[in-house]
Formats: C-alpha cells, structure tokens, sequence
C-alpha cells in the first residue's frame, strides 16, 4: 500500500505568530512527527515583502512573495493561514479547500464571520478547517467542544477572551488606574495596539465569541448578532463601588440559551469576586462552559502570543495531517472496490437559531448617578424604576459635595428587562434632580 | 459497501455512575447517533444483584449477572467499565481487548497500575482503551493531554484531583472546622465515605496523578513511584498561620520533570492566595498543566459525581463508536487489496524515566513547632537548620503559654531538600528547647 511519506505545509504570513510557527515546525520535527505519523515539511513560507529582517532565520528558498507558490502546489497538503484580516486572508483559504488542502487558521475576523460557508466548503471537499488558535490562544477550547464535552447540551459560555482589556481592567482595579493611564501602560508593554479601539470596544472579543457559540450550539452566530459594548466608560469611581459591594468588573462575553433562543453579548460586567472568574487578571483568558451533564467547566490560559498560539496551530496541523493519512489510507484501500470517501469535518447541523434582542435580556444593573442632594430624590428615582418594574436591591449614596450640593448614588437592581431600564434611564435623566447618568454597568451572577 | 447501522455497547455496573451512563444512552440516543454517525445500542448490563431496586428503571431483558453476556457477544462493539476496585474489573476489561471490543473506563485504580499493559493489548488488537471519565470527572484533561497540547513538552501538573479532601480543606479554611467536624460534614452531605482512608490519606489522588503523570509524559508512572501524604495531620492553626503568611493549604498532586528525571508527589502544600489553584474551593477539582509553549493552561470543573462522569464516558464512547465506524471501512476497503489494519491507538511510547527520590526533592518549607518560651531557642534551631544549609526566610513567634513556659514558633524556609530537612527535623525533635514539633508542610510557588 502506497502512503506518503512526508506532508507538505505551506505558511500564509510570518508576523509574530507565523514567526513562532515555523519555528516550532522546524525545531521539533522529528517529535511531530511521531506525533503525525508522518514528516510535515515546511515547503513555502508567503510574506508581503522577502526583504524584510525577521527574528526567525529560514532557508530563502522557502520564502516567496507568491501565494499561488503554495495554493497551486500539489504537494502541499495542510496550509497554515495566519496573515490576519479578512482579505486576501478569506480568498486563499477558500482556494486552498476547493484544491483539496486543509486550512488551519488562526484569523478570528474570517471564521466569526465566514465559519458555516467555510466549513461546508471543507465537507464537500472532503477535507477540513480547523481554527482552534482562533480564540484563546493555546488554550483547547474548541477541543473540549467538538468532542470532550460533546455528550452535553451546551446551556451557557461566560468568557475572559481579550487579553488587553483584562489586563487594562486588572490595572484598574488593582492599581486605581484610570482608564487612559491603564490603556497606556498596556500599550508601552506591548499588550494593546496604538490604535487600541478593536480591543477596547470589544470587537475583538465579539469575534471570538461568535466562533465560540457557534461551535457550541452548532448553528451559525454571526458577528452582527452579537449586541457589543467595550470598556472605555468604565471609571475609577466605578472599581471602587464594586469593590464595596463585592464584585470585579470584566469585559465578558456572554453566549447563553434562553428556551430557544440564544443571548450573544460582550459588555462589561460585575461579577461576583467569589467567582474562579473574578480572579482572571493581566492578560489571561478564561472560558467557563456550563454543560446539561457536566455542569460548569473552566478553561484559563494565556489568550494570544507567539509561542500560546504556535501551540494551538501545531496541534491542529497534526490532527489535519492525520486525517490526511487516513484518507489517504482509505482512498488507496477503496480504489479497488470503488466506494466514495467519507466527509471528514461537521458542518454546522443545527438549524439557525433565534437571537434573542438585547432588549428582552434580563440582568441585574448596577448605576451610578450625580444627584441633587436634598431629600425625596431616592423616592422619585425609585418611582421611576417602580414604574417599569425594576426594583432596588441595595444603594449607596455618598460624598456629598458641598459646593455643588450634589451627591452621588449607587443602585444595585434586581433582574430586569433591558428595555425597561433604558426606558428608565432616559425617564432619569429627564428629572431635574439628576444631574448625571454616571455609569450603568450588567451584574451577572 | 458494508457499514454497521448500529454498534452495541455493553455497560459493566449500574452504580451512582452506571445509572447516569445508561440513562444517557438511553435518553439521548438520536442525539448521540448524530455525533456518533451511527446508533449505540445499549446491549446489556452487568449487575452482582439483578434484584436490587435502582433509580435508573432499565428493561429487565437488558440485565444479566453473567459477564460473558457482554464479553462473548460479538455484536458488542464497546464496553464501558464503572465496576470500580481491581478485580475483576482488569480481568473484564483484558478480555474485552481480547475479543476486539473497545473499552471505556472510569476505573483509576485499573488505569493507575496497569495502564501500560492495557494500551499495548488495546494497540496490539487493534482497539482502544478509553479512560477520559478516571481523572477529573467530567473536565476534559486526557483529551487535551493527547491533543490539544501535543506540540508542547509538557513540564509539570499540579492539580487538585480530591473532590472530597478540598472540601474539607475548604471548610476547616472558611470555617475554622476541625479535621474530624470537616470530614463529618463530608460524610453527612456523601462527599466523603464512611471509611474516608483512600480519600484523606491521598490514595485516590496518587492514582489519578499516575495516570495525569503517564498521559503527559509518554512513560509510565507507577502508583508505587510516587510520594504520598494525606490531609489528616493539618490543624487548625496551620490554616490561621497559613492565612497570615499569605497561603491556602490545598492537596496538590504533583507531577515535574526536572532534568531528565520526573518527581511525582501528593501532599498537603501551601499555596499562594492569589493563585488560581488556591481558589479551586469545595468538591471542585482543578489540573494546571505547563507546556514548554502553551505556558500555564488550567482546567476546572466537578471532578465527581454521575453526570460529569457520564458526560465523560459518553464521550469517550462517540470516540470508540468513530474509530469503529473508520477501521471497518477500513478493514471493508482493504479486503480488496489486503493492506493490513492500522492500529488505533498510542502506546506510552517514551522510554522509561527516572523517578527523583523523595529525598532529592527541593521545595520550601512551612514549620510550626512547640518551644520552651526562653531566650536562644530560635538561635538553636537556625543552627540546626544553618548546618544542613536550610535558610529561614521568615518567622512568627506566638502565644506564649505562660503555665507551660512554652511558645509557638512557626518558620518559612528557603528552598531546601527534603532530606536535608528530614535530618534537621529529627535534629531538633532532640533538642530540650523543642517541646513538639506540631507540622511540617511543603511550599509550593
């Protein structure tokens, strides 16, 4: 029987994760081989410009400048895509699956918003797209999805899945930082972009939480489903009260089945400092996953990096090799007795489901307001939430400031409608006892 | 071409976790056909006592007392073992092999002693041995292990894998309990046993670090190789010392590779507060694995109980029913060209490593110790510890009791090996200073 002997890999981009890749690939051949079964030999290596130095030293005949360098080479069988950005990242994996290649990937913009027409394009090929370096760096997160925890009805997923908003959030509540100080120190290290707002405002984290419920609930989540508030808005003064009251603040992402329907959100959050959640600082990520069987799981690990991710990448290379071989196998086998081959990935089976508004979400609510202070105040903002149905757990109201005889008051709620609070705050506002919406901020847990 | 419709399964035990397992095969068929890509048929299910009322009500035609129903019958494909103890579970799941069949296991003591052996046999027929539900219950920690992680040199595993000793570690550090009114509680809510020994002495742990060991590492890792020290020598006043100085008290299974050698440990073990692993409260297990790449992963989730179990084994059953479902395509395909059958699974495939000695390994040390309340004593005892090169690097002299004439003295040491201390110990237990030495406990991070 006829087997190849080596695998082809050919590698799309060789920024900082590309870097790292190649140089696992390189220096550990010979264990993963083992590990595959099989050599996977690193053929070519596309970069935007050849000229430029690199902090990893590969064979020049490796680079080229020419994708079709790897998408039209036949002996290339896995291709790595990490060049991030939707185009011409979205073009070359489709080509590399309509020629038969598996695609291994780690560009979150391309699966969040292309996964289901992807991954029906890799079934019909008969080969496969695995994006497990997509969300959570090196963590297995996917994994523990598709098949560890596959006997269960996924109910919920609460996630830590950007790096640079936690480690900015970290800061300031551990440090009293502001926001912009926070921002800046994460930026000298490297941790946040000097155009920062795809983590700030939390796009980053909606990406990946689309891959996520997606890959939880088997039916396609798109980026436009998911309701996005980043973390700009969060204060000092806000760290401070949620302390007293006994919560962090973290940027969650929220995937959540409701009887039919799904929640999808990232916006920040109070969460219970009791919470394993809570207790994910700097740059780490979490993932908590509640199973029907298994109740709640918790994944935590560092979120990106070159060596984090090169980990995820690698291991999905593997897996895409193996299945290779097995075709392979089969392919060979059944040429005799003429039988087709088998389809190697899931699609996305379930039927599309319903996402629910981010009006009829319920949460409880944090709020924190300037007042006139005199009395009666309490009783009209009491009035107002009475009205739409949304009572007060507890409040705080303090430091009066003399001069402006303001004060400032903090109202825990008890669960309610999206809706109807903001119907409420827009009727607060409009009371001329309130001098300020300060901040309103989701309690989960 | 000739493909199975259904694949039968045969289910040995019908305990706590037995009932969960058949009541998901059960309940769940259609579903778990769709991931499986085939139907598993529940076949039969071994029982001691077929009279015995039981919570999960099965059609009695699917219950035998006689393990050659589910060993001899050819139309069973998988058997899953939750007998738990040794015997005869080993001896069913070595016949099993035997016949062919693929097995699923949750039994740790069985995976602990004889995991080698059993991987061979499995490779050997061509099948596979499946032990995903035997450590952590339902988190998934082999599948990463064998997956996820695999382009990782994994370093070292420290997990809280004792549902029953967290707990009551858990209530004697918020509750100031006492051992004995801890493990009651334990015993009064089911989490601990009526004889606790295999829980509180650390044999269970013992048995899942040796299979965490084996899994990362590729080598075997007998229960034999490893230390181990239980929980039931920890009082009260450790946990208020431990508090001061900034620690937890958890029991940490310990797996490092230092060099070319491994240590392998479980005992108790301060544990800074702001790490994870200390706040892993309750009947929660938690596995920190360090990979060369990955850095720190941690996995946690309800380390027991029925339907985590159960979420695991099923998984592991999908697993089974896939591999069955591509060798008979296989094996149908190659009847043709008379290739022979690729095995299945992987064997721990490293040569064996050395196991460091207890007495070779360096941690630091938490001390606290009974004293004559007189000048010089601690001047005596750093001379002790000065002459087998052991630093302190803190103390706490407290509470002297003034009808005795004595004072408790607690030490934190710099890093030291254990048999250095081991001598030092029983060097000052000669002292006339030291009334009793009360605890000795390991530092870890």
């Amino acid at each position: 029987m006829e087997e190849k002997e080596s695998i082809g890999v050919g590698l799309m981009g060789l920024g900082v994760v590309g870097g790292g890749v190649a140089k696992v690939l390189l220096e550990r051949s010979d264990a993963l081989a083992r590990q595959a079964g099989c050599n996977l030999r690193l053929k070519k290596v596309l970069v935007r410009d050849a000229d430029k130095p690199r902090s990893v030293t590969l064979d020049s005949s490796l680079i080229t400048c020419d994708p079709q360098q790897i998408l039209s080479d036949p002996d290339i069988g896995i291709v790595i895509e990490v060049m991030g950005g939707e185009q011409p990242a979205l073009d070359y994996a489709k080509q590399a699956l309509l020629g038969g290649k598996y695609v291994v990937t780690a560009n979150k913009e391309v699966m969040a918003k292309y996964m289901a027409e992807l991954l029906e394009m890799a079934a019909q090929e008969g080969v496969g797209i695995l994006y497990e370096a997509s969300v959570g760096g090196g963590i297995p997160l996917l994994l523990p999805l598709q098949e560890g925890l596959l006997a269960n009805e996924i109910r919920a997923i609460y996630a830590i899945i950007n790096g640079t908003t936690n480690y900015i959030l970290t800061k300031m509540s551990s440090e009293g930082l502001s926001f912009g100080d926070a921002l800046r120190e994460a930026q000298q290290l490297g941790y946040a972009e000097a155009d920062p707002s795809n983590d700030v405002e939390g796009t980053d984290a909606l990406y990946k939480l689309a891959i996520l419920a997606s890959s939880a609930f088997h039916t396609t989540v798109r980026p436009d489903d998911i309701y996005c508030q980043g973390i700009t808005s969060i204060g000092e003064r806000d760290f401070r009260y949620a302390k007293e009251l006994g919560y962090e603040i973290k940027l969650l992402a929220i995937a959540k089945k409701v009887g039919g329907s799904i929640e999808v959100r990232v916006h920040p959050a109070f969460v219970p400092t009791d919470y394993l959640l809570a207790k994910v600082d700097g740059v780490y990520n979490a993932v908590q996953i509640e199973g029907d069987l298994v109740g709640k799981v918790l994944f935590y690990g560092e979120g990106a990096g070159s060596s984090p991710t090169s980990s995820a990448i690698v291991a999905n290379v593997i897996a895409a090799a193996k299945a290779i071989k097995r075709s392979e196998a089969m392919v060979t086998a059944r040429r005799a007795v003429g039988a087709p081959a088998a389809s190697v990935v899931g699609r996305l089976s379930n039927p599309a489901m319903t996402i629910k508004p981010m009006a009829e979400v319920e949460t409880r609510y944090y709020l924190r307001m300037s007042i006139a202070d005199r009395p009666g105040v309490l009783a009209q903002i009491s009035g107002i939430l009475g009205d739409r149905s949304i009572s007060i757990a507890s409040a705080i109201q303090k430091e009066a400031d003399a001069v402006a005889q303001t004060a400032e008051i903090v109202l825990m709620t008890h669960p309610a409608r999206e809706e109807f609070m903001q119907q409420a705050l827009r009727d607060m506002e409009r009371l001329p006892v309130v001098k300020e919406i300060s901040n309103f901020i989701r309690v989960e847990g």
